[in-house]
Formats: structure tokens, sequence, C-alpha cells
């Protein structure tokens, strides 16, 4: 087992918590990208967006509730955040098991892509 | 009623659809940040990720499957793609109904944050 997501759920490796609960750990990015940015992951080891099978779809749903939760504790909730999923090669994602990143703390810039012609 | 997602979705407003059933629709989004860029949004009004109650987060889910169709149905699944949610105004959210962006096609820049420094 060489997930570096499923080494910081069984605490081999250490990380900074957020949250958690039976199904889901958050803990913040060790290279943030904004002045709040937390990874909100699912215990169960799913590689990539493209790996979330039917079955999994309740707890895409909890992750989202947990980052409800996540964004009201940080103190972000009203001013607003940004969740992100990376899935595959062309996003950049560099850990295979599946993450969302919160991000907030600041005005984020603009949606990328190459052309980011626009923020929303 | 001023929603202009409400009015994309009753069809008074035109849009060029990529999914749709009795509960989500997902089309072009018309300023694309990426060679591929879709709006996935739910039909029923939500205005932000805060608003999504308990009830909502099997809608949520649904989006996410959805998102996988569409990126097979675009031909980006292997390539990868990214999902983005913006909540409120630091994240530049401009039309309040809940929407995800699916981007893909190319190499995706980095995450924004202002302080852009890694790409995962």
């Amino acid at each position: 087992m060489d997930c570096i997501f499923c080494k910081i759920i069984e605490g081999s490796i250490p990380s900074k918590k957020v949250f958690e609960n039976e199904r889901i750990l958050a803990f913040y990015d060790i290279q943030p990208s904004a002045p709040q940015h937390v990874l909100i992951i699912p215990k169960k080891h799913i590689p990539t967006m493209n790996d979330v099978q039917t079955e999994d779809l309740a707890l895409i749903g909890e992750i989202h509730q947990a980052a409800q939760q996540i964004a009201r504790d940080l103190g972000i909730a009203e001013a607003g955040y940004r969740l992100i999923n990376n899935c595959g090669k062309d996003s950049g994602q560099v850990v295979f098991h599946i993450h969302y990143h919160l991000l907030g703390g600041e005005k984020l810039g603009a949606l990328v892509g190459s052309a980011s012609v626009h923020n929303d």
C-alpha cells in the first residue's frame, strides 16, 4: 500500500486534521494555494473520480456536507470558498486517492484552464 | 424568478445541452476557460453550496455521476478533467444557482488561490 493519503488516514504519516468522522478525513494541504487550503478525502481508497461507483455516491454527498461544516468552522462559509476535484493527468492530479480541495480565505483567482477568461 | 440557470432549464434562454435527465442539466459554458468547459446544474434551484440540505446530498452525488458520463461522452475521461464548485463572493460565483464546472481537453493550469504554488 503506497498511497500517501491511506498512510495519513492510518496515522503513519502525520497531518494537521480539520475534520474527521468514520468515513471522511480532512486536513490542511502542506503546500497551500490559498490562506485556507484543506484536503477532504474519503477513508475508502478510490483512485479517481472515474472510479467512483454508484455505491460511493452517498460518500461524495457526505464529503460535501463535511465541506460545508469545515467552511463554517474555518469562518469562511459566508465570504465563500471553492471546491475542486482533479481527476487524472490533464488535471494535475498527483495523489491517486480521490480528494477535494477546499480553498478560501481570500478573493480567489479565475478558473484555470489555460485561457482563464472569466471568473465563474 | 430572475435566475438565468432556471431560465435555461425551462428553455426561455437557449443553451447547448450536453446532458439532461429529470433532475440534472449540463450545457456548454458560453465563456469557456478550457477546450471543454461544461456547467452541470441541478434543476432544483439551490443558490450556493452553503444552501445544500441533507435531502439534497443524493442530488450532489448524481451530479458527480453525470460528470463521469459527460467526461466519457466528451472523450476526456481518461486524459482527465477538473470539477469546480464556486461558493459565494470570494470564489467569484456569479450565478447563484449551484453549478459545477467541468474543465478539460488540455493540460489544465495550477490551482487558484492567488499563490498557486503547486498543481494538485
